[in-house]
């Protein structure tokens, strides 16, 4: 097998190790006869393989004894509506901060459901292209929450510092860089992340949660969409994705083994560092529109001086087996997604990539 | 590798043939150097296998071209609020017909959201020992719907005959039997399963909607959750369980290959039959508390005199490599599920283990 240089946004490369020990495993787990697939949801092999995995996210993340650990279903898409269904409580409005397309969508969904306020944009003075100051916000006191997306796929955005928010709790749709490197939970009130990027496959929602604000939640929705519910039933209320759990779980694992989220930082800072030189050394051919101190070490978007030389990169790119480089639909240019998975040599290899297709144009 | 002989309630057995495909490809999918969990949902390698997915569910089950087939998530759990979050227009009621844990769940679930009526029940006079006659339904000619479970994998009951139920849309939670044999999908509005019994993983629910319900859903509720949403994106609209769509495709492949659901159906009623007449043959030592009429080909549900001898019984079981078999919490007793996947040769030794077991006793 030729392993494919996998930039894509999501879902994304997943450590190689992870997917061949589910490859040995796949028909049958340890010895069991079957896979892990097959096993009841309410066995012991599997109840090994989930709490195994709560107990590796609270490893890693540091995650404080008044935090749940949630396995949820619908992508972050469904959390979108769940938060403000959970914790907009009628009579106060949340704050939202938005910063791209899908914190705009975070935004919109939540007004379905009750009052909402924007607490800060910076869509018209620069596309997205920064993330607001603190100086910049302006929050409500009162608010039921405040919500951001920590990182933005598209427009190749990341916060840097996280928001001071007072005493209002902190809500981050980390979807897109949860696990890039170590975080204070506590400073946040909830953290949810759709699998696909950093930890494992889609179909799983991972949610850290403050346990007043699981007990603050509304018990007028149906119950199903109730924090509460998934934490009293250690998310085993109805069948979870195993699968998916029992992935995440090997994905946890090489975390671990390379050293914990300090080390995953260290090598992401490396790639992203290696790969924005790259860029800036040559603003004849490559621009990054996103302000130095906003740019994700996620997602690094550039664009070169026309559509035709943009087509012709991403033709010499996929030869050389890199894919997944172009930009997002709505806003077009390259795209290079270097999420905990993608490997040193993939980007060095595109770095080389960039030098050569400067020289020969 | 020596293979259990699986007779979980769910998730449940699975053709091996289809894991051991999944296995064979899971770091590489087809060459192209990634896993299919690390494929783009926006990418033609997967987008081939999700329209694979989907023109197969629509050949094997006869999907009319009014219906739409739809992957989602949350499980069948999710589907009782999301249906009448959709459908439960206000000024109506629904008909929710109650055969056992999991229609009651169902009907709780929609309490929390409008009117709905209980429209039949054999809690009462049987324990849900069978499903209600069509004489004994009190159906409301202007509900919004009717809703029945098909299939009952606690009290294993199932429904031989679907209700007619005139003009009023019906409605199925078709989780645990979904596949068993052929049906008519023209005679229900929605049809909605959870994949973990007969098609695939958990964390993926199939459902078959007609198109007119989809356009008479509800517009004032959460985007993520209009059935609109994901029939307008081809289920695209957030990313979808990818790897669970293809091992359904694995799945359904299979079935396929095996000639059908007429051909399934057979080998189903051939297992079942054997299972039951073993039970019948020995009453002094098994008895199924179910009416002949309304049996589960998919759960078989039979009582051993004594506590006892059903734990001597379970233990002996397990020595032959037979798991699963112990009935869920509320109801004690012995259940075996024999969904599509559970072999002959798994049946047998479970009948010869109880000739056996009866003549030591």
């Amino acid at each position: 097998m030729t392993r494919a240089r996998n930039f894509n946004a999501g879902p994304a490369a997943l450590p190689l190790a992870a997917l061949e020990r589910a490859q040995q495993e796949l028909p049958d787990l340890q010895g069991t006869g079957m896979s892990v697939i097959e096993h009841s949801h309410r066995g012991k092999a599997y109840e090994a393989v989930h709490n195994d995995a709560i107990a590796k996210l609270r490893q890693l993340f540091g995650v404080p004894a008044d935090y749940d650990v949630l396995f949820l279903q619908g992508g972050a898409s469904q959390q979108f509506a769940v938060v403000p269904m959970n914790l907009l409580e009628s009579g106060k409005s949340a704050d939202y901060v938005l910063t791209g397309a899908w914190s705009q969508k975070a935004y919109k969904e939540a007004k379905t459901i009750g009052k909402v306020r924007v607490a800060g944009t910076t869509e018209k003075d620069s596309k997205f292209a920064r993330i607001p100051k603190q100086s910049e916000l302006e929050l409500d006191a009162n608010a039921a929450y405040v919500h951001i997306t920590s990182n933005n796929t598209i427009f190749g955005t990341q916060w840097q510092q996280f928001p001071d928010v007072g005493k209002v709790p902190l809500i981050a749709d980390m979807s897109s860089d949860i696990g890039w490197r170590p975080i204070d939970v506590s400073k946040f009130g909830l953290i949810y992340a759709g699998a696909q990027k950093n930890l494992g496959p889609s179909g799983l929602v991972v949610v850290f949660i403050q346990k007043q604000l699981v007990e603050r939640g509304r018990k007028d929705i149906p119950v199903i969409f109730q924090y509460r519910t998934h934490s009293e039933n250690n998310s085993l209320y109805n069948t979870p994705p195993t699968f998916s759990i029992y992935l995440l779980r090997n994905v946890l694992d090489i975390l671990i083994e390379k050293g914990g989220l300090a080390a995953v930082e260290k090598h992401n800072r490396t790639k992203g560092e290696l790969l924005y030189s790259a860029i800036d050394a040559r603003p004849d051919m490559y621009r990054c529109p996103v302000d130095k101190d906003s740019r994700s070490l996620m997602n690094v978007v550039f664009t070169l001086p026309t559509a035709e030389l943009e087509a012709e990169f991403l033709a010499g790119a996929q030869k050389q087996k890199m894919s997944g480089l172009k930009g997002h639909r709505s806003v077009g240019g390259i795209r290079v997604s270097i999420y905990n998975a993608a490997e040193m040599e993939w980007v060095e290899t595109l770095v080389d990539y960039m030098k050569e297709f400067h020289k020969g144009s």
